[in-house]
């Protein structure tokens, strides 16, 4: 029987509630498929601070890396904010992206029929939306130096390289081949230096992908074109920051940032998560929607183990239990026939499979 | 009678013909109330390429500054973007915004309520919004130093000073004490050094007005939040890419680009602008919606003329012609009783005058 080790970070907030009916629903397809899943939990973020002085262990580090793939609950709190820039839980989000090279972020957006009302957009503007953005990671102004801040004046710098800009357009093509065959790149080229490059890049790269159809659109034309037809866009290519606002955008088009996964990749170990926050006001209560989570789960089978029936089943089972009417609190106003907890969530999605 | 200088700038694609309905509102206006207008034009953007080799002549910059007000069209098309960077228009409207130290650009944000179907959201979740976002326009990464493109690497940098937060910070929370006393900074301070400076420079600006509520919010959860719950928002301030992202963003929440105003202001000349584009493609044919410019108009009158009145006309005679059924081609679908030209939509609000 294939065995893989996957690292777990539950993290804080919510995440330990969620990444547990992740592992359910993961204990339920694994067992059907016939494969076996290790679990290894590592510290990150808050509690990582709080137990061990720092956000970001080195023993995570280690441990994901000798890892197949990383499953990550969610990380941060108003208990950290006031510490020391670099002892904050996202210091330690940022450093472990890095340390890990995830340099592509893909955020699928799709709607599920049961819930396209979910959305503050109107059904007929959202209905059939398949996004695919592809953001990059550990490069752009998150991590571009020098940086500085001392009170007076403070600055970061916007920079990429064309290496990296090809790495990342690469990515975005190959899913573009497995799409609709058509990538958006979203820049800023008619102010920033930074963007030219960008494009010129991605018109380069463009040339190896012949079936593939390459457009530009700038990030505030982008930005507003998400809210005015978001039926338009297949693949989004962007850099770090505008990726992180884009796919927000995103979220809202789709109507609960509490459905949406994420997958960091690059060429080590893989991180799959939920695009939403660690939530601390309802940590605990069991009210959290694990569904993001389960999906990441779902992609870390498809994109890192290879195991496509089980990420079909996991798919397959979470359109059934929103299909029979079950719905956490944040969704109880759509069309739901019962209200359940987190951990009812995972029940449900499991014995679906 | 009194007199106003007002410059002129009409610009390209559909530039000239939404700026001659302005000045033909502008001008029932001021007969109406007692005052007059002088105008003179100048030249811009690829207009001004084509005939002076440069986006921005001497002659803009000195003519604009001596005058009390300006009136702006819109600039660029596809015919200039091959052009080296230095001779493009969008280098001309940034070096003209930068010359006339406008760092001040508001962006507001209105429902009409006859319009309250154009947005793709839902009518219940935009009803009755009413936002002003006031975007720094001559500092952050738009101009920031060093900036580099060698074709290999590529960086630009984001760079505030105190200062510069502060005259911009200060133009938010006076706003806000005119409208409902809430202020959201919009920032990046949990990655950027520059962001953490803004928001300390915003905490320290706020002591001065304690009967306005600051608050922050990320700007990935900002572009979130216009999306999902706009009514939240009074005033809006932030920096310069995030602003040109988030007001894009809230025009269509609003439903329209073609209603929307804006107003550049430092302490010199301001600039009245709509938020539209040049839009090359429909230029010429009579169906560009000039109320974004008449809009503009009103703005100009209310914020460097200091005739309210005639503002407060303005407003009221758009806000009739909507009612009375008129709209542009680009708002037909939405309860058309008739279906006017530019010229026509002019007259028919002048005539409310
Ligand atoms: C927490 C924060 C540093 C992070 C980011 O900006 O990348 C988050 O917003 C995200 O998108 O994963
Ligand atoms: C044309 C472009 C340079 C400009 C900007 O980004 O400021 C425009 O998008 C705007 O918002 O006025």
């Amino acid at each position: 029987m294939k065995k893989y080790d996957i690292s777990i970070i539950k993290g804080d907030g919510i995440g330990p509630e969620i990444v547990d009916e992740a592992i359910k629903v993961l204990d339920a397809v694994s067992y059907s498929c016939g494969f076996s899943l290790e679990y290894k939990e590592y510290l990150m973020g808050g509690i990582a601070i709080d137990e061990t002085g720092t956000p970001l262990p080195q023993e995570t580090i280690d441990g994901v890396l000798n890892s197949d793939a990383c499953l990550f609950g969610a990380i941060g709190g108003e208990k950290w904010d006031t510490l020391p820039r670099d002892l904050r839980p996202e210091t330690g989000l940022l450093k472990f992206r890095e340390a890990m090279e995830v340099y592509a972020n893909l955020r699928p957006a799709i709607i599920y029929d049961e819930l396209v009302n979910a959305s503050t957009l109107k059904p007929e503007v959202i209905e059939g939306v398949d996004i695919m953005i592809v953001r990059e990671l550990i490069g752009g102004i998150y991590f571009g130096k020098p940086r500085e801040n001392d009170g007076f004046k403070a600055f970061n710098t916007m920079v990429y390289t064309k290496p990296e800009i090809e790495r990342i357009g690469k990515t975005a093509f190959e899913l573009a081949m497995k799409r609709d065959k058509r990538v958006c790149s979203v820049d800023k080229a008619n102010v920033l230096e930074v963007s030219q490059l960008w494009r010129d890049t991605m018109e380069e790269i463009a040339k190896d992908y012949p079936e593939v159809e390459l457009s530009h659109m700038y990030v505030d034309n982008a930005a507003m074109q998400l809210v005015r037809n978001p039926k338009q866009f297949d693949v989004i290519v962007t850099g770090n920051i505008f990726g992180d606002i884009l796919s927000d955008t995103a979220s809202m088009v789709v109507g609960s940032i509490g459905l949406l996964p994420s997958a960091s990749t690059g060429d080590k170990t893989a991180i799959y998560e939920p695009i939403h926050g660690s939530a601390p006001d309802i940590a605990g209560q069991g009210i959290a929607n694990p569904i993001a989570t389960i999906e990441s789960a779902g992609m870390m089978l498809r994109y890192s183990l290879g195991e496509m029936e089980a990420a079909d089943k996991i798919d397959a089972a979470i359109k059934k239990a929103l299909k029979d009417g079950y719905r956490t609190k944040d969704l109880a106003a759509y069309d739901a026939k019962e209200v359940v907890t987190t951990s009812e969530m995972g029940d449900i999605i499991a014995n679906n499979i």
